[in-house]
């Protein structure tokens, strides 16, 4: 069994979702939403971000970490402060020697979803309806969920792959 | 005497430099690039800016760290690589328990040349000068050297106000 933390990053909410993945089957462990005030200076909101994600690896001991990929943004400015949040959390990762896996956005909705195109809305129902919970988790904690299941589908098909491979003799040497 | 740890921070080059300041006597003590190869996947890019910067820290034991101020980038792509450089900059500094002062590049050339509208080859020349080095550092440096001279003379400044407040009896309470 994996355990995957999941990492929704943002300057002001960082989303957090851990998942257990064993033979394709998920299950729920925990989310939420590290939350950082904007009366702190921009050096404690990101040790803040990073304190909570070490302190998150410490506790449930995640093999996996993944994260959103992003490419675009509204303007610089909040791609500045969203790097540095997210540079924040990843060498939080890193530091405690966890893989760190990135997805695209459009990935992730594939994956949850099924479309690359879907709302907040639909994401929201498919993590409630695929980790079996009996309420949507909120936006943040639901979309960190979220790219902790997308990580889970592909490493799952991944190993089916190979699997498949070897099982015809046909593995790539 | 303090010293002053001043970075530089980017995605491919992050300049340092260490400075002593005593009584406004500067003193040049290190500087250099960490370069991040182009090869390296994003989590182990920022996993080396944030344990070079440990490193230099445990190394040297600056009891002060200025890094330069970013409001705008070319593009939102750029603001976010270098907002995560930023990030992973940032918090070694605060993990180490250091005081961390950010200083916008306006400010940072109006401090070492004169003029907020310095270009890069002046700050090079002045910063030579100001450490009385035998030739100017390279341009990553030379700008990680100048927001620690920036932060320098801030600190001197506050403290020189501060003392003449003092001495004519007008401290504000």
């Amino acid at each position: 069994m994996a355990l995957i933390l999941g990492i929704d990053p943002g300057s002001r909410k960082t989303g957090y979702g851990l998942i257990s993945s064993l033979n394709n089957k998920l299950g729920y462990i925990s989310s939420g939403t590290i939350r950082i005030p904007d009366t702190l200076a921009l050096p404690e909101r990101l040790k803040l971000i990073f304190q909570s994600v070490t302190e998150l690896i410490e506790k449930h001991q995640p093999q996996e970490f993944a994260i959103e990929q992003i490419f675009m943004s509204r303007s610089a400015a909040s791609a500045l402060k969203l790097g540095q949040a997210r540079g924040a959390a990843i060498v939080a990762a890193v530091q405690q020697g966890l893989p760190v896996e990135e997805y695209e956005a459009r990935k992730i909705k594939q994956a949850v979803v099924g479309t690359g195109a879907a709302d907040k809305i639909q994401i929201q129902h498919m993590v409630r309806s695929l980790l079996k919970l009996p309420a949507a988790p909120p936006e943040d904690a639901s979309d960190a969920l979220a790219v902790a299941i997308c990580h889970a589908h592909t490493q799952a098909n991944l190993i089916r792959m190979a699997g498949s491979r070897y099982s015809r003799g046909r593995l790539a040497h």
